[in-house]
């Protein structure tokens, strides 16, 4: 069998790399299963692209380490040892590539050290394995998918007129865990104004009757794959007529985005075939970010659905369409989804309605 | 009022840094109150030792960091802007300092763009004074040691022969937000050989008669601040002969380190202490860690009480004090306390009894 290592290796070989070095974070988890805690004693996988990998770990998690079923060798540094000394004698060749999140203290103290390597970024080398999930990374996005579904199809639970963003991102966050979800990642509840600034989180601001309210929510499972969805509520009255026009034009745009990926297609032509529909109606100026993010092990990950990405879409690659319209100081709207880009086109894993939804 | 920034410039310049550049993370929120997320898009604080701080905000961001209370000149950036030029723009000087915990890929395009600067790190200068705890600080860390103390008073409801420690671990982690906690930082349950490992969190062991679980756990609270405790409990049976005989020298030698910490003594004193009553035992070998780190906005900041550190105590300074004996493969056991040093001692912060707890 082909492991994650030998595919990383082969990248490593295409693009020059003759070392990566891998601390705690996505990449790590990706390659080896550890899932190490992002601490200040250094781990740091060692992969050379010909001959054995290490797996550099402070004595006291090497039984860690262990447990969590590494089957690398175990290079143990004590307390008052440097770790970058040891990393740095099993780090050859002269393109040495560090895991994109790296901390700029180990980053320096590696350059430091490597002075007849260039220090390069890993990110192209994983992202190229990452970005293509595999069957068993599909049902896990799936399956968070569904859990978050859950969630928001339990909305008229918690969302209510006179209640606090702060109060219903509770009772939200709450549902993540018990719908399928080991942690909640992110919970946005923007009404009103607040709707119209893409990353508010949540406020102790009342909601009021007829106001938009946008709710982009998401967490990580079991398996540590994470989902993302963003559906629209209006609670109490109906919404101004503005926003509805402008939302009816959105679900469109949105529409218009799902059909078109698939494989073959960029990733920067979604993004330009929701930004035409709304250029049509007038409304191109609203829509103030990118279409989307991929999506796996983190919320945010390659590939990145925007405008100078002519990345080729293959089948396995995950990542949301999330089109959005912002009236700034008055109301937001986003529709998302989490798709997979499959054989044949797409698997579109959230599947709540997409319309505004009248609680 | 002398603000945060204006004694980081005092810092940077006895340390002859022209700029700083923080992205977010506890040196950000610390600096500046904005508590943003670490996500892909660049946020930078860029602070020059003289002239007007500025942060560098994606556009979509902006509502977001006004919301925050940021009251900097904000550089947005668009979709499709570089925003490592904006910043190489502003970042004045020949020596610029990037905070510890950057990413790599946001050093090395900073490096690649500011090529007559040297890059350094910022912790030493942004940990002069985070290092030092301002009053509200040491009263945010008490508020956090209560609420975990009041966590282990219950450990009664929870721990019991015939659960897994993922059972127990779920509990405890419902009780930390319970008892006043925002966030779950992390929850070590080891029974019996489990504990052994010291930074092992919890499995599907069951907790056996007679066993000792080292119970090591903390959350951060909605000021920002961290708490961090360990206790040991044994449940249903006698502990084993040797490992009483341990634990009765630990709590001397952890009794020893509280007395002795203070202003004036260096931090590897209080290390070389705990080691030495334990040495005197024939125990030395089982402390196979330092003695602790400090805590504030992080579980684990400067300063690390650690052979090798000869940084002196001052008031305001915040650290654990956690001597441990690990009996590989069997046991293991650790006490630890949360400390600030005051003018004339120390205040410990957790205050629950630290003798061998029977359930």
């Amino acid at each position: 069998m082909t492991t994650r290592l030998d595919r990383a290796r082969e990248q490593m070989r295409a693009r020059g790399v003759s070392t990566m070095l891998i601390t705690p974070g996505a990449d790590l988890r990706y390659l080896t299963g550890y899932h190490a805690k992002p601490l200040e004693r250094l781990t740091c996988l060692v992969l050379p692209v010909d001959g054995d990998a290490a797996l550099v770990v402070p004595a006291l998690e090497k039984a860690a380490a262990h447990a969590a079923g590494v089957e690398l060798d175990l290079l143990t540094w004590d307390e008052t040892d440097d770790p970058y000394a040891l990393v740095a004698d099993r780090a050859v060749g002269d393109v040495v590539a560090v895991d994109d999140q790296m901390w700029a203290s180990r980053v320096l103290a590696l350059q430091e050290r490597l002075t007849s390597a260039r220090v390069v970024l890993a990110g192209p080398t994983v992202s190229a394995l990452r970005m293509r999930k595999e069957p068993a990374e599909v049902q896990a996005l799936r399956d968070a998918g569904a859990a978050i579904d859950r969630v928001h199809a339990r909305m008229g639970e918690w969302l209510r007129v006179g209640r606090t963003e702060r109060e219903v991102g509770a009772d939200i966050a709450r549902a993540i865990v018990d719908e399928g979800h080991t942690q909640v990642d992110f919970v946005i509840v923007g009404s009103g104004p607040n709707g119209s600034s893409p990353h508010h989180e949540v406020s102790d601001r009342v909601i009021e009757a007829g106001e938009p309210v946008v709710v982009d929510i998401g967490g990580t499972n079991a398996a540590g794959y994470c989902s993302d969805s963003t559906r629209n509520y209006v609670v109490g009255a109906d919404a101004p007529a503005d926003y509805l026009e402008a939302y009816a034009v959105l679900e469109q745009a949105q529409a218009a985005q799902r059909a078109h990926a698939g494989p073959g297609v960029t990733a920067e032509s979604i993004d330009a075939v929701g930004r035409t529909v709304l250029a049509e109606a007038g409304l191109a100026a609203l829509f103030i970010h990118r279409t989307g993010h991929g999506i796996g092990q983190e919320t945010h990950e390659e590939p990145y659905i925007v405008e100078g990405n002519d990345l080729v879409l293959e089948p396995g690659m995950a990542f949301s369409i999330e089109p959005g319209c912002y009236a700034e100081g008055r109301w937001g709207a986003r529709i998302e989804d989490i798709a997979v880009c499959t054989e044949d086109g797409l698997e579109v894993l959230n599947t709540r309605p997409r319309g505004l939804v009248r609680l």
